[in-house]
C-alpha cells in the first residue's frame, strides 16, 4: 500500500521480513514527505523489542509483509513542517510504539493517546493516509511531531533508544500506582529482563527499597551489584517466597510467560498493588484468596501517552538512567533475534542504524 | 473449649452441626460472662450466609465440632459491661462476621480489622480467652462493644440482619473504589444473589447506573422490575456481551463460581474497575490483554471494617435500604441449607430465633 500512496516519494533503506520464517533482509521502500504536522528523522539506533520478533514471525496473526519492525528509535531531526513550532534540525529525538491516534477522542485529549481506539503503531499499523507504517529498522522516518519526543543531550542515543518502549511500559504505571511518589517502599521487580532492569533503575532513583523476583538464582549478583537492588527473592523457592510474605507495597510483574498470580499477590501488603505489564498468550491463573483477603488490587497498562513519554525521558536525562545495551551491526540483526528468541541479551539490542563511528 | 473456660456460665440454646454430614440439630452450650468491654445481645434473627453451609459440612476443612454457624445477627441489648458508655440496655444491634481482632496493629487502627492477621470470626474462630466462638444460631450472644453496631430504627431486624454480612461485602468495596460517590457513573453488578442484589439497592440509592449481568435470562424481569436495575446482560450471550463491549466504569463481581474475568473486564472503559467479591475455590482465568490493553484494574475485599459497617448501617437507615429476604423458623434450617445448596432463595434467608410474633 506505501508504495501507491501518492505523496509517499521518499527512498528509504531499511531492513525487513518477508514471511513467517521471520528472517529479516535489506529492504528498500518509500516513506511519505514530511507534512506540516511532521519531522524527519534520520535514524541513528533501533532497539528491538520482544515484540518485533513475534510480529516478524506472524506469531499475532497481524503481520503485514514486507514488514519492517523497530519501535524504539532514536536519532537527529534533519527536516521539520511549516507547523512544526516544538522542534528544529538537529534536534535529537525519539520516536516510540505509536505513530497516530483520533487525537480528538477523550482518551487523546487527556494525554492517554496510548489506550485511543485508533491507535496505530509505527511498525506493521496503518496511518492517517491509509498507508503501511514502516518502524525504525531503516536509515530514516517522517513522524508526526505529536508522536516524537525529545532525548536529552545527556543521553546516548543507542542505550536511550529502549527506554521509548520498554522503559515507558514500566514508568507509566510506575508513576500511575504511586510508586515513584513513595521513598522508602517497598517495591518488588517480577524479572529482570528488558523491561525489568529499568524498573530497578526508576525505583533506586525514586528512593524505592526494590526487591527483585526471578526464577533464576544466578541473576542475584547481577541484580544486587550492577543495578543496586537490595533484595532478591527466588519464586521458586518456597521458603524464600513465603519469609517474603506480606513485605512488599508495590510489584511491577514484567514477565511474559504463564505464570501463576497466588504467590506473587502473597508477597503484597494489605492494599498492595499488582501491575502487569507482561503479556503471555496463555491466561493468567488467578486464585480469589490472596486478592480479596489482603484487599489487593491488580492493575494492567501498555506503554505510556506521549506527555508522560516525555516527562520520563527528562526524567532520566536528569537522573541519568538508561537502559543496558548490546549495540549490534545490522549484519546481526538475525543472529540477535535468536538469541531474544531465548532471551539471551543483559538486556536489550540496539542495532546501530547509522553505522557512524562512535555514540552519539 | 467453651465449656471449660472458667468464666463461661451462661448456658444459651442454639443450633449446631455436629459433623461433615452438615445436619444442624438443637445444642445447648455455655458462653462467657459480660465482661467489662461486653454488650449481652437477645438474638431475634439470624441470616443465612452461604459460608454457613460451606463450614457446616467442613468444606474448607476448619471446622470446629460442635459448630454453631451465623454471623449476621440482629438482636437487643439485654446487659452491658462497665466500659461501655456507646450502647445501652434495650438497644438494637447487630453482630457481624467479626467476633476479635488485635486492636493495636496498624490494620486496626485504621479501621480495617477485617484485614487483622488475627481476626477471629463469630463462628468457628477462637476468642481471645482461647474459647471457640458460637455464632448466631442461638438465642443470647456475648459480644465485645468494638464488634457491635447500631441497627436504626426503621429497618426491620430480620431483613436487616444479612446487611452485616451481605451488605457490608458490597458496600465496602462499592465506597472503597468511589462507586457511591459517582451518580450518573455505569456499574454492572454480576450475579444477582445474597449479595448481587444489595449491590443494586445501594447503586441505585447513590445514583448510579446499573446493568445487570447473569447467566439466568428469567432473572432480567426481577432485576428491572422489583430491584430497579436499569440493564440486563445475559453473560452467556455473545451479541449482548459485545454490545456492551466498553460501557461500564465500575463491575462489581458477585459470583462464587470459577469463571473467566476476559469477557468482564472487556465490559470496562479504560481505566474501568473490576472488583472481585465472590471467592471460588479454583482459580480465575485472567487473560492479560483485556488487563493492560484497557488499563483496567481488579481489586478484592472482604467484608469491611467496623466503622464503615456502622456508616453503611446508618445509610441504610437514611435510603432505608434492607435485603430481601425469606424469613424461616429453626425447624426449617436444614431445609433452608438444602435450598441454599442449590442457590434457590431470594434472596438470602433469616431465621426466626426468637420466634415473636411479628418483626420488630
Amino acid at each position: 500500500m506505501a508504495e501507491t500512496t501518492p505523496n509517499h516519494t521518499q527512498t528509504v533503506s531499511g531492513w525487513a521480513a518477508f514471511d513467517a520464517s521471520g528472517e529479516i533482509k535489506p529492504f528498500t521502500f518509500k516513506r511519505r514527505e514530511n507534512g506540516a504536522d511532521d519531522v524527519t528523522v534520520e535514524i541513528m539506533y533501533c532497539g528491538m523489542c520482544h515484540s518485533d520478533l513475534h510480529t516478524a514471525k506472524n506469531e499475532w496473526g497481524n503481520s503485514i509483509y514486507p514488514l519492517v519492525p523497530g519501535h524504539e528509535i532514536t536519532g537527529i531531526i534533519t527536516k521539520v513542517g511549516s507547523n512544526v513550532t516544538e522542534f528544529k534540525v538537529g534536534d535529537r529525538a525519539g520516536i516510540g510504539f505509536m505513530s497516530a491516534s483520533y487525537l480528538e477522542c477523550e482518551l487523546c485529549e487527556s494525554h492517554q493517546e496510548n489506550y485511543c481506539e485508533q491507535l496505530q503503531p509505527t511498525s506493521n499499523g496503518v496511518f492517517w493516509d491509509g498507508s503501511i507504517t514502516y518502524g525504525g529498522y531503516s536509515k530514516m522516518i517522517v513522524a508526526d511531531k505529536r508522536f516524537v519526543v525529545r532525548i536529552p543531550e545527556n543521553l546516548p542515543l543507542d542505550s536511550a533508544a529502549p527506554l521509548l518502549c520498554a522503559g515507558i511500559t514500566v514508568f507509566s504505571p510506575m508513576k500511575d500506582s504511586n510508586m515513584l511518589q513513595s521513598p522508602g517502599k517497598k517495591l518488588g521487580v517480577v524479572g529482570l529482563g528488558g523491561l525489568g532492569h529499568v524498573a530497578v533503575k526508576f525505583a533506586k532513583a525514586f528512593g524505592l527499597h526494590v526487591t527483585v523476583i526471578s526464577t533464576s538464582p544466578s541473576k542475584e549478583k547481577e541484580a544486587k551489584e550492577r543495578l543496586g537492588a537490595d533484595s532478591f527473592v527466588v519464586s521458586t523457592n518456597v521458603k524464600q517466597m513465603k519469609m517474603a510474605r506480606k513485605s512488599l507495597d508495590f510489584i511491577i510483574d514484567t514477565v511474559s510467560a504463564k505464570h501463576s498470580l497466588g504467590g506473587l499477590l502473597e508477597l503484597l501488603t494489605v492494599n498492595g498493588t499488582l501491575v502487569i505489564v507482561g503479556a503471555p498468550d496463555e491466561p493468567f491463573e488467578l486464585p480469589s484468596f490472596p486478592l480479596i483477603f489482603g484487599k489487593r488490587a491488580l492493575k494492567g497498562t501498555v506503554i505510556g501517552g506521549m506527555k508522560e513519554t516525555q516527562e520520563m525521558m527528562d526524567l532520566c536525562g536528569k537522573h541519568n538512567i538508561t537502559c543496558d545495551v548490546e549495540v549490534i551491526k545490522s549484519d546481526d540483526i538475525n543472529g540477535a533475534m535468536s538469541r531474544l528468541a531465548n532471551n539471551d541479551v543483559r538486556y536489550r539490542f540496539v542495532i546501530d542504524i547509522a553505522e557512524r563511528s562512535s555514540s552519539l
